[in-house]
């Protein structure tokens, strides 16, 4: 039999193990153009917290009796489809399933022999290419240059940073707690860090930390961090938009100093962004990162979790802080 | 005797005609490889009071009891250079005197015969210039999308919407008064206008005047024109920053809604320029636009002021949105 996690409700506040509901049903076959899969690595991700919610927004939300989706990696165990032979490993956004069919719509093949699996879903999944290609299209680093990341303990920031480095760039990341300034520096390579949580004048402790002035601002999370980041934004400075955190949760319009005035005077650019806007360069993309990670260039935490039952308990273990970097559930 | 205006004190706020000093002095004598230079028009531009205020940008600020700079079209009355004639006329950054010797650095000969002189301050000139490659290199309209100018009368914008409408957008145009709208209709074709001073709520009357909303917005004004602009914007929006006219005499930090979240949302680019860092350029552009004024695809307006003693309260007049189009002042 195939196990099965459904949406059993939608949870109120935290997520609850009450929210998810086990299920089995037959494994099924694949029909001509289709291949078998078997779940190997699920992805947890806090954003899927939002699909839980009947809202309104940019992806549907997930439907109450239905398998929840994430981003997983499995095995092709069958193959009636050309692009597609039976061995091959797969990511892509599945159904919480043991086994599941595909007509192969939006998989991609992965190299088990160039990496870990599970790193096919972060520093060689979505989490790698948000932040390679949003470093590189639009931030598009010289060497010598200052970059400074926001949110650069999470998982796109401290692969930012990584990159940075190895482009030949300055790297400051701004983060919560002198721990993750910690870690930024001896296990990511940053050269320094800024605790926005306990710096007086972030504006002034940028202008330190960064005398030469920011090239580059890798923006993560918006609001106040970025306004002092942004008051230190040298001529022709490039501001990868990745994310606004810091706005999430804002019931009324987030307020501050406007931007163009300091943009005009110093030719800025500030691109938002979603990585699929680039989804042609994924292949050449997960290449270079590849190459990285077997030269040591890059380095990644996960947070590895066994068992396909675990799954829920996973997600949220997430809003609980558990999990160290990527948090992965092995099959 | 020669006229000579110099910056007799830093603008707070506005400025005022108790900024300028107008002094006197000998006419100048062309030395060998030099020319002497009478001026015959001077323009004024919103940007030169960046320069006014001792603050770090990309041209370094004006000089107290210097001569203020700007953009000029002079006649050459005497040549001791190889590369000019009596008889020339030049265009370049020059100084507020009614006549000065150059070594002919950064000077452009302009043919008299081909337009009115002042075109070369305007059109063909750096207005021109800006409103072509801020729209192309920046917004890179499409046909069929539609494009917003802010100060859509003022001289870069009735270009930038001409260019928009030669390139197949719509284009809706924000101005200061109801005259201004029916001009940007009548003489430059704007397909629709608003008037920001009597706009009841400019959000509501972009979304009804944009109801696919704004692919491109070409902001000369920043502020709140620009939130209400920027609450219409489309999934991969391009907003080229011009100016923030709105800001430039701002004695503190305008604050408004960040834009970070809206940008973030939809993929948004925003980027401020100067004309100057697309001059390998300039050459292929003032072809283009000279193309377009001969084939009567391109018109503009002009607003000439007749006096040199005149010049200063032109400049203050352009706060007031006293022109109509490019302001000269005819020496």
């Amino acid at each position: 039999m195939n196990k099965v996690i459904l949406l059993n409700k939608r949870p109120q506040g935290k997520p609850t193990l009450d929210d998810f509901k086990f299920a089995e049903e037959e494994i099924p076959t694949a029909a001509e153009g289709q291949v078998l899969l078997k779940t190997r690595y699920v992805s947890v991700d806090p954003y899927l917290r939002g699909r839980m919610t009947d809202a309104k927004s940019y992806v549907p939300p997930f439907q109450l009796n239905q398998p929840v989706q994430s981003g997983i990696v499995a095995e092709v165990l069958e193959s009636k489809s050309a692009s597609f032979n039976q061995g091959d490993f797969v990511s892509g956004l599945l159904e919480w399933k043991e086994f599941q069919v595909s007509d192969g719509k939006g998989l991609n093949k992965v190299d088990s022999t160039a990496a870990d699996l599970s790193a096919y879903l972060g520093i060689l999944g979505m989490t790698g290419l948000t932040a390679y290609l949003g470093l590189t299209e639009i931030g598009r680093p010289q060497a010598g240059e200052t970059l400074v990341v926001s949110g650069a303990a999470g998982a796109v920031g401290s692969v930012v940073g990584q990159i940075g480095k190895i482009l030949g760039c300055k790297v400051i990341g701004i983060a919560g707690s002198d721990d993750k300034i910690e870690v930024l520096k001896s296990k990511f390579g940053f050269d320094a860090g800024i605790n926005y949580k306990t710096a007086k004048d972030m504006k002034q402790a940028l202008a330190d930390a960064a005398p030469q002035g920011v090239d580059i601002y890798f923006d993560n999370v918006g609001g106040e961090v970025s306004d002092a980041v942004l008051a230190n934004i040298n001529n022709l400075g490039r501001v990868p938009l990745c994310g606004a955190i810091s706005s999430y949760n804002d019931t009324e319009v987030s307020v501050g100093p406007r931007v163009q005035p300091v943009m005009v005077k110093n030719s800025v650019l500030m691109q938002g962004f979603i990585v699929s806007n680039y989804s042609a360069k994924f292949p050449e993309s997960i290449q270079q990162l590849t190459r990285w990670l077997q030269e040591g260039k890059l380095t990644y935490t996960e947070t590895v979790v066994e068992g396909f039952d675990q799954i829920p308990q996973a997600f949220i273990d997430l809003f609980e802080g558990k999990n160290n970097g990527k948090m992965v559930v092995k099959v």
